[in-house]
């Protein structure tokens, strides 16, 4: 493993470790599938977010989609070097088909956004908005719910 | 107690019941506060959904309003002798401020929908859309997040 490698595994052991902190979060029994430096991957067990319908709950899937896309901005933050809080501002959901499978959540910047002008409006301005796009798949491809949400992050003093 | 309250106490009973079935919501510790016929209040405690801000998470936010909406339709069509599924279609979601203090969602039918319209194409067609309007009340007035969502209700044969 490089430098670079064990950075990596530093930060998403870290990203890990603030998930399970919150209650809520560790009761979805999420894991970190996956990070290729643009795009975050987390799993969760169809068993724990099964709905009335057995496929999985709207809500959890929501929820995972944010907790992607926060994580994506934490790590790109924790990345750039720059302590700050990240909250979600507004999200849109589209719930496109039933899923009958785990729930594999993926976020990543949206086309028109960049993590450059994000960071220097942080470093500038102390605060900084960008937007983010989210999804769960399913199994056989294609979606079964998919987000675009603004994130904000307030620089830490 | 007359008839009408006592159907009333059972709907909100099978209501209950149908929540604490789902492994999701159960993890959430909800309760069902309140139903004057409109809207439905649904209560959660702090501890359950605080993040790691200390105030609540914006994924439970997000599905306590999605389940008042949802029960609020779910209601509204048992009460009306239509049995369907209802499924959240999309929504919009907007985080206005932190709330440090217990979870109260509120879902009512959007002002610009009618329940008579709804259960007339369910009816007819066997499927209908609707949209309903839900928030997280602060403690000491305003709104903790406000969303807009549809959903679709679907009869069962």
């Amino acid at each position: 493993m490089n430098r670079e490698q064990a950075m990596l595994q530093q930060s998403l052991s870290k990203l890990d470790a603030h998930y399970q902190a919150m209650p809520p979060v560790s009761a979805m029994r999420l894991r970190i599938a996956g990070f290729d430096g643009q795009c975050l991957r987390l799993h969760a067990p169809l068993g724990c977010h099964v709905n009335d319908k057995g496929c999985a709950f709207g809500g959890s899937m929501s929820s995972l989609m944010t907790l992607a896309a926060w994580g994506v901005v934490t790590l790109r933050l924790e990345q750039a070097g720059l302590p700050a809080d990240v909250f979600v501002a507004d999200s849109e959901v589209r719930y496109l088909a039933p899923l009958f499978d785990d729930l594999q959540a993926e976020a990543r910047l949206a086309d028109d956004e960049s993590w450059d002008v994000f960071c220097a409006g942080l470093r500038e301005r102390g605060r900084a908005r960008t937007t983010l796009e989210a999804w769960v798949s399913l199994p056989a491809g294609g979606m079964a719910a998919q987000s675009r949400a603004r994130y904000v992050a307030i620089a830490k003093r």
